[in-house]
């Protein structure tokens, strides 16, 4: 061999395309041979994915490793294919979920009400909590008037001290139902309980399932078996992946209403309660076809930056947002510092150029044409 | 006012000291009236936190600010003295955590079986889940004779997918309470549901709350009612403040019968799975009264670090480990790479230098005496 | 005393508002005392902040103690009494920094060649890496082409591994200056090293401080002798307000150009190769006159979110955005995954909307009169 | 085919097993193919790793693709080949770090004065600063008192803001050598920037580097080419991965007396001042040879726990501890909270189990041999 030979390395060249030709058929001949076991395999019900004869295989190959290869390497190498042939398996079945785009290309557009969740720019706004009849009025009607459409206000909370304020319970959901009912108002409110869901719906249009709930597969399963829509909020340092499988366990169970919400996660970061993930705004809407809000009142916890949030919320490509009001943030029983009034939300509403409907009325009508009963116990 | 004298300053300075004791003086006087008053209001059944007054009071000091403090430096002085009031009236009703150390100097000693958590260092091992009779059985044997006195395994697994292996459930229960029985061995088992709390409980010694659950504060209430030791995860991202308060829903409804359980939290890291949080150990210890223990396990998400950490885990004040052992870990249906099999389980405790029983038999026999019973749906 | 006697509750309140205006008293005069001590000790040269003295004042009023505060919150009162005033001590100095929103209301507008960085949103864009004469070429042509008028390149790369491409050094800032001159652009790249500030800003305009840098103080000291425009990149894990102390290293030595980039910052979540933290922008915006950008390649890690990313932060309020671009991704020598073609990064402006000038070459030309000489060592 | 022919199953599978036989040697024929291509562009001076041909390659094989696999799947597949041989070529020139066990089996031990770092656990504490000649006459006279060999003290120190001490520079350097000197005990102190490599290791015989600057790789490489050990601080939250590299980038420039350093990483919890990541060191000893340490007290950011966090490390198989220690901690200039003084730190030493030299004295008269001369400027 001569270093001035450019055949040389033209030849050694050919000769690995050669290979990876072979490799390539040789692969999938394997693939299909894979495919043929699993038919006979689901056919006379043996299970198909049998992890000891892979441990068997891969321990014969590296015992037959010819180098140069290095055994670990060999072993990674055929993993990848034996993982490949798995998943192989697995798609012939039910591989995709049910939430992801390559599930339905479209995305998902939600009536409730006259609200179309999905289409156009939602926006939540509410106390934290229900806290009394007056209170309920008086934002009831201030956002009402501001054309909202959703009223939000927790009934169940779920508070990190048993000794703080736990919600009001039925009460509460009896007070937001009719503060919503007496303004045309659609509502949303927590579920905590997998024994509480069959009450909750009763009252509410939307179920929320908080942060601290997002891995409560039982309550999320409780949820795909009801009619009514869900907002499922990311889970407090949950990943973007985790999030969504939370949600194909809702839909998985028959119920395929949900709305997913960024509402920030958990970092160092101290100048705001949370970060909010912006990037998984587009991912969300990459990966699945369900409509995304984003909760700038939790992610930033604090009132003076929820403009720009929400701002950048819906040029990510949210569907819509939510947001703490209360008519006296100072005095409120729980998160008074995230909380807006009435005269804040109303210059959030016009520094996030949300436009407010000429005649609200005509709105409030239309939600009161919703199938929202004014449920009550009877 | 000359440059050189010295009595200009020592004169300001005592000028100083003075108003400092009046300010004391009129703190404490303050403090007095206060809870004067929080005992008049309580009487009466009136609320005795006011935010409202507590703001009209603040814009009127800052409204009399004459300087040279800034009115923000005012009404964050303003603000900590009147939190030391609310915490003062606080105190006065049940500021106390019952689960802190505050409310009881001495470590709990919690008797389970022949065992005393607390008092002398528990191993808690077994399969991350049930999966049939015969790992069962050859787990049981194998820890039993190793000395190991609690036996855990998932019937009710709390997993991302909705399509991954959830667990045998009642079968797995069932399963897991016959291979303890026969090996006079104890067992813990993770309840996920406020609704098969009862369930779980007829089966097992203590109940697992799992890390994804930490924040189910119904479910944590709900084996406050029970009358079986909780062992309780933190979760993934929680703070040693929240598991505290976690722990302190179940004790508050009267079972004070918790161990708490660190393993590991999730930061950027990826060599582990999660981050062992070591210090946490301590300061839990620190706080409260509970025995802490720590799951290496999932802590680490990888074998080979197990006995260094639980050799740092001990040396740090734990009460015991948790350690995931399966006969086979290659075939496991779940967290394959993370559970040792019983001959390196074995080089583990070695390792981690927990001095085998000379007579397992014994302890088996002690254990056997519990009572546990062989709980089946009659 | 009776339960029943409303004047009873009112006479302790009336008593504890007159207390308050007691405090606010004694407090505002001790603040003086404190401000006159200050003084008298800066004129003599005498240290005015003496940790011995507040510990011993401390544990004096402790001793005095009445109840019913704790000894605990004694002290903490009066450490925060204390803190206040050694606030108003630095205040009275300098305790406000150099680049804060209070030190000028005014956004600063940075005038760079024909561009007004803080006025109008700028685009700087570029590959990852300066790597040849005609990847230089082509890449600076196409940008040019598009109206950007910012030409990054890294010249000086910081790479993990020793091993990896470190970059071409000053052959790679010769590269990127004659190709900014050939198309009329401004150039940014990186420096690293204390003893490089003075080579590298000889050949451009913006000098980059990288995320792995932003702690390195005597590089930000030097930098701060310099006359160049300086582009501060948040760290890897910096928080909000270390970012701003950074920028005052840089200020504080007599440059006030500097440009704040924020570039997502390391968490737990792996979607993303960095998390970005969008509430940055406005926080840094409302505590800094600073103009802030957003560099959505290293935030992202990826090119499929990038346009809805840099959508988000200019709605956001960022001054502009950083994207990397290279006319060959696939094959540069570092970062492939995350550089745009210059196909792709025309799509990004038309999604990002920012609209392109109609004559790039009226820009160019006005960038061409730039002061950026066509700089090479003598 | 019929369901009841068991001979279908067997057949198929051994048709699996005989194409897996000729994949591993297909890949192995590829393999020696691609070492002699590498080996023949080495010899020429040709580019070794040519990513366009890769792109080429899958390009060309994702079009034959026969199915069942997926387009990505095939490519996967393939990329997963090309990197194994890829990394075949890196290996056989260099791919192996030189930090590495894979490098050298035992561990390192090195030697500084009496000391044997590696080989029996070391102590390094001292003040966070270096103050005054006062300050360190007495922790020097303490600490050789109880047995510790190396003094630590910050002479140059990295802090936030700009107008915070930032240490005495050379004459904490003289303080600090003097001090030992007169105590027989080894120095430790950081070097910032570059320039002053030099003259920081005239006066110290341990070089630390802190934890803002382990990506600061010129600093690194400087201190490579220095003659005196350096203690690398892991990054606010750098990767242990990061970690092993920046201590490769000293090693590679031809000094191979590292220490690792473990002192917490930055994440939510905020009980501590960072999270000590007790894996780090089992992890780090397992990929290097090189010893491993930890800063207990920057890692706990207060004084409660360090007894158990250091008993902690050891346990884990750290080869020592570093441990701030003020005769005055409450007058300190910096990290006021976390610092011991010397009765503290005696029951420290008591609480870890450290032993504590019969003879002082001789360990002194020892070190005092070391080859640390009194360096001074001329």
């Amino acid at each position: 061999m001569s270093g001035n030979d450019p055949r040389e390395l033209e030849s050694l060249r050919a000769e690995i395309e050669a290979l990876n030709v072979t490799l390539l058929e040789v692969l999938s001949r394997r693939a299909e041979l894979v495919t043929e076991i699993q038919r006979a395999k689901t056919r006379d019900g043996i299970p198909t994915y049998v992890p000891e004869r892979e441990q068997q295989m891969l321990a014969g190959l590296v015992r037959k490793n010819p180098g140069p290869f290095s055994d670990e390497t060999v072993a990674r190498l055929f993993k990848e294919i034996f993982r490949a042939s798995v998943e192989l398996m697995e798609a012939s079945k039910e591989r995709v979920l049910k939430i992801s785009r390559a599930a339905r290309r479209a995305d998902l557009v939600l009536e409730v009400g006259a609200s179309r969740i999905g289409a156009e720019p939602v926006l939540i706004a509410g106390p934290c909590a229900v806290e009394s009849e007056e209170q309920m009025e008086e934002v009831a009607e201030g956002l009402a008037g501001l054309g909202v459409r959703f009223l939000r206000g927790g009934a169940f909370k779920p508070r990190s001290s048993p000794y703080s304020f736990q919600g009001l319970g039925v009460r509460g959901l009896e007070l937001l139902a009719a503060a919503a009912s007496r303004h045309g108002l659609l509502t949303v409110s927590e579920v905590m309980d997998t024994r509480s869901v069959e009450l909750v719906s009763r009252y509410v249009d939307v179920l929320q399932i908080g942060s601290r709930n997002m891995y409560n597969y039982d309550l999320l399963r409780e949820l795909g078996r009801c009619r009514k829509p869900v907002l499922l909020k990311r889970g407090l340092s949950a990943t973007i992946e985790e999030l969504l499988w939370s949600a194909e366990y809702i839909v998985s169970e028959g119920n395929d209403q949900v709305i997913l919400c960024e509402r920030g996660i958990r970092t160092y970061e101290t100048e705001t309660r949370n970060t909010l993930d912006i990037s998984a705004v587009p991912l969300l809407r990459q990966k699945s076809y369900l409509p995304v809000i984003v909760d700038v009142s939790h992610a930033a916890g604090r009132k003076d930056i929820l403009a720009p949030l929400g701002r950048a919320a819906l040029a990510a490509g949210a569907s819509g947002l939510m947001v703490e009001v209360h008519p006296c943030p100072a005095v409120a029983r729980s998160d008074s510092q995230q909380q807006l009034d009435l005269a804040e939300f109303r210059r959030f509403l016009d520094a996030v150029g949300l436009e407010r409907p000429l005649a609200p009325g005509l709105a409030a009508a239309a939600a009161g044409a919703a199938t929202r009963a004014l449920a009550r116990p009877a």
